[in-house]
């Protein structure tokens, strides 16, 4: 999974990608610890190794590291979805892999998630819009699985809108406490929240 | 509902609780604008239209302004839990109204529950200590529940701690998006995701 260099840039080798992904991921951890705001550059670059101009050099600003996290987790969530989509199936078997592929995400980048969903409104511009646009179509993912069962019968006639927010509060919201080495592995978690769920809008006479 | 005094004051007159009370709903307004970390003790003054020493006089320090508002999210969820506890009535009765109770404050207080939300981590000590034992109290009356439904074959024979962060997840994340003049109430919210959640956790032959 590659993160997205600013447009504005030259395409750069192969090299500075996989450093500025370390720096990404190092950086996530220092948000994740200390809060985006009260974070400065010269602790990014106590934490990333790097003088001033050498971070600079990779991530463009403190605003534009703050977007390649949330770029970085919404790059695998959305691989997440295609894969989904790829592999066809009911309704019910569509949304039982979409819960399974976020937990995934939310249990390997611990440190991206919790800064994606605390630091969202430190984003201006462009990249406010760029983030809500992603997150939209992401959610637009879910609520066509819903509507599709809902249109074929298999799930009830509820609000696929309301039903999109209800199923993402629930699996979104396990950042808060699905930690590595926890209890249950995420997909033990993943797949009692689906047969929850499904339970839930299923349509009891199809 | 009262807003809490700190253990080691004396007793103060309504009206400095009145003021108080005041003080913390509008710093809660500024801690959710502009992040806790970024506000400075400058800004709040301003807000709050008060002197350094008269602020200081009412609230003690940053860090107990930000329990206070943690304090006064929790007395309201708490009240409600205690409602929904002297009502009685079927585990889904009672599942439902603490559904209803919980989304009641969210809607009413938003601010303070994304400062809730956001914040918590930024209590240390004691205050860390006590917050995070409020939480665990409301966490425990919505386990309760569930146990019981479980235990009276009104519910299935799922795993009541995870079944309770499930809930909690989907009412909770609604702080995203239920506004104040939104398409639907709170109300409505709650109903649709009990008819959801109860249908997912019911016994179906009990």
């Amino acid at each position: 999974m590659a993160v997205t260099a600013p447009n504005d840039e030259p395409r750069r080798s192969a090299k500075w990608q996989a450093r500025r992904e370390a720096i990404v991921d190092t950086s996530a951890q220092v948000f994740a610890r200390r809060g985006y705001h009260a974070t400065g550059i010269t602790e990014l670059c106590t934490a990333n190794g790097l003088g001033k101009g050498a971070l600079y050099h990779y991530i463009g600003s403190k605003e534009e590291l703050l977007a390649a996290i949330h770029d970085r987790v919404m790059d695998e969530v959305m691989l997440g979805a295609d894969r989904v989509a790829a592999a066809g199936g009911s309704p019910s078997a569509q949304l039982e892999m979409l819960g399974d592929e976020l937990l995934d995400v939310i249990h390997r980048y611990p440190d991206h998630v919790w800064v994606f969903l605390h630091e969202f409104p430190a984003l201006t511009g462009d990249r406010a819009e760029q983030f809500r646009g992603r997150r939209r179509e992401y959610e637009r993912r879910v609520e066509v699985v819903l509507q599709a069962g809902i249109d074929s019968g298999e799930f009830r006639d509820l609000d696929p809108r309301l039903t999109t927010l209800a199923w993402l509060g629930m699996h979104n919201y396990t950042y808060l406490w699905l930690k590595a080495g926890g209890r249950l592995s995420a997909r033990d978690v993943a797949t009692s929240f689906s047969d929850i769920f499904i339970r839930g809008i299923s349509n009891p006479t199809p």
